[in-house]
């Protein structure tokens, strides 16, 4: 729990404070900040990829770029600087995500596009759950996080089999849709309408024509609707047990201390000394 | 419970109970004239926007629409008269669906298309719920609003997550098909598709040509796939939650002070005595 | 528990011991004859439908329904025959079914395309569940019967909403596509494209072409991505509800011999007595 | 448990293990080198559909194609030489697909197309789970597999009654829609159209047009979306029975013979008595 760290300067505490907390007026008033410029600049990048709004006002979104990114690399400094560990935060994942929002830039000098990899800074607003630090929504979004990576291993084994499903059945109708319809026209994009069809998108841009095609394409879709059950069911079998375990009680054994008691032990069931209550 | 009220007129009096309650003979004959009207309103609207229908029959249902608009007014001015707190009722959710009932009529007068807003009158419709007021569906309808309530919290921390994915897939999306296929045309637009993927909709207006695109386009699917999951986990564990709750009465027992039991449980099933109420 | 009948003739008997029988050989044998009539006849009437199979077999198959009719006639005529009410069977579900499968065969004798409605005899197929009588998937059918009908009222007050959120949808996207979008060309059509999208669905024939369009259509598939969940959380939540009660043991108590006891009850719920094991 | 096997020369028992068992070294990196052939092999029949690569490397493919096959028939001589039991591997599953991933490569010879088939191979990356075997990946297959296959009578009777629901509905479309729209041509097409429609997979290749049409369309969509959840509750419903079954032991108490307990537990809960095993 307890962190030795060099004693830094008043000024460079003060900065630490300011930029990576969020519970005193100053440090929320910086991510408060922070957030409304990431929006913003994560706007223009869109924007300038409208032609008719980019041709109109390609001025201003050039400086706007500019000033966003020479912004967020001198908070990238600060941050550096004021950071105890400057490596650890290098390589954690806000850290990543810092550097890549402001490369991009730099990199449209010399390489035409580049700038549209700026978008990534839209994952920079992730922060936003830094201010509710303390709030309902962080517990959520842990809850959430929590019964994902718990589904994690039976999805990936899911998929492995939907991988292969969406292959045979790709091959499939390639044999059967291929001389006839251009859509079907090699294994690959068969395998491409396999997972169209399969996860109930259906874009329509590829259709079986022939009549053996639609029936085996029907038999695909009536497959598919068994299938697309697993992962929610996977999921909020997760969601729900996650959900139970939030339900058992937090009353603590007075002897071992260990919690995670039922809600009619009467026993530890780690001691066998009697509960309180 | 007790609400004190100044006196009322007799006559103000009766007209409160037949306008706002659905248990007398005459307030129940009152809302369901009340339904009837809104409902054919709704399809005067409906069928107005209709060329072929509007050619032929635009006096009738200009006729109608201010019929159905006088009505209304009376019955919003009545509302008014009759109800105990007139600010309250006309900020509450049914005042302000009233009020914007009549409204949108009387722009149409300066405004053209303004009466295309009337169809806000179906919202009224919403009172059909007051006539069945102790009956089944509206205890129903409540163990949905709570479920859906309590799901609201990790469906907006979800919401959020997926925004920003849509944002990152679209910006990809973007940069590999941009240049090659005039349905990517701006970031924004391919967002847009990354929104109509992912959910399943699919429309097949934008789709992916290049080999890359394609690739990817899978990929989000297969996501999707996973994804989809999420909400429908984060509702079945709260509506299941909420009907466990519903199961299990706390009535605990007298002697052994145990609780859990069944509903139509007349003795404790721990010890044998008899449960009270 | 016990009916009381009118003595019939051994053959009578008989009769109705293979017709509506299944456990007999002759009754099990009659039920898999009849089933592959049924589907032989389903079969002929959508062929029938196919243009080019039509011009190739039009006699053989004109024959063929003439066969068919002719013999469910017959059996339509014994089973009401050999059955103890005849009144009871011809009001059934089963006997609506039975007339409804020969009817628009005599019917498309003065009437041109009533012979499509004899799909209806698909219908007839529901028997299959019958021969499979004590079987496990009549217990199944019946699990997911018993849970569908539980989940109807929460369904039912869902739809509603659905309904009316569908038509405000439409309404506003009228209001936004209409003069600019030939398949935004009434309100009508466009509660029917909300629909469509909602559902995700998603045909494409009617997609958002401006920006304020897209932007809202996109809007609607987040909220029917959260919307969707609804019916599946409600359908599980009573499948599982359904399965716990399953799960339920069938311990009877000695005294009152009432079942539905937990399965850590030590004392009867209703009287109080001690249960055994 | 124990298998009385005919003793082998040590040369085919050091075989049996390299081919047959994933823990020692040796097999482990047989395994590996094995998964990478087939992957090979399936990217290499992939890539050979697609015609302007085919165009291009024909000759390379060829080559690989017949290497690829000459390795995986001398794998399955191999396989049979060292098993203890010939006709017992021949016949099981693996041993079938062994066989199926190499028929049509010589199949191909006389019969043109016949090469495509070899995606079949992907079917023998299922091995991939021999790898893990110990690992946590087949635990959770086995879960799901035992989730689906206690569901499968339960979806068996589901899908029977939408097989009658798109039969009904597609006759009824034709009905409708036939004369008007060369999409709905007959009844077996419009029953593919429902199966599209009740999926919500939603092509758009067939759309409906005429009003009555889009009505009864916009219906089948909403009756759609109860039905989907029905699957989906079945299997959530089976995958959370059995993680609650993996979650509670067995053992019971030896002095008050209570069992329940967590699988953490070392002290009886009721009783307070210590635990065996």
């Amino acid at each position: 729990m307890k962190e030795t760290t060099k004693p830094f300067s008043p000024t460079r505490e003060k900065l630490h404070e300011i930029i990576f907390e969020a519970d005193t007026p100053a440090g929320k008033a910086f991510d408060i900040a922070l957030l409304i410029l990431i929006s913003a600049s994560v706007l223009v990048v869109m924007l300038e990829s409208v032609n008719y709004i980019q041709i109109k006002y390609a001025d201003l979104f050039w400086t706007l770029e500019w000033v966003f990114t020479v912004l967020f690399t001198i908070e990238y400094a600060l941050r550096i600087y004021s950071v105890y560990s400057p490596r650890k935060y290098m390589t954690s994942f806000f850290g990543v995500i810092d550097l890549l929002a402001i490369l991009p830039a730099y990199l449209s000098v010399f390489l035409v596009g580049a700038q549209y990899f700026l978008v990534v800074r839209a994952l920079r607003l992730l922060r936003v759950f830094r201010i509710l630090k303390l709030g309902y929504f962080l517990k959520e979004g842990e809850t959430l996080m929590r019964a994902v990576r718990a589904s994690l291993a039976k999805i990936t084994v899911f998929l492995f089999f939907v991988l292969l499903l969406v292959m045979i059945i790709g091959a499939l109708m390639y044999l059967v849709e291929g001389g006839r319809n251009e859509g079907f026209s090699s294994i690959p994009r068969s395998i491409y309408w396999a997972i169209v069809t399969l996860t109930t998108v259906g874009y329509g841009d590829i259709t079986p024509r022939t009549d053996i095609g639609q029936f085996l394409s029907a038999a695909v879709m009536l497959l598919g609707y068994a299938i697309i059950a697993v992962p929610t069911g996977i999921v909020t079998g997760e969601l729900i047990r996650s959900n139970q375990k939030a339900d058992i009680t937090t009353k603590a054994c007075r002897y071992c201390s260990r919690e995670g008691h039922d809600a009619d032990a009467r026993y530890c069931k780690f001691c066998g000394e009697e509960l309180e209550g």
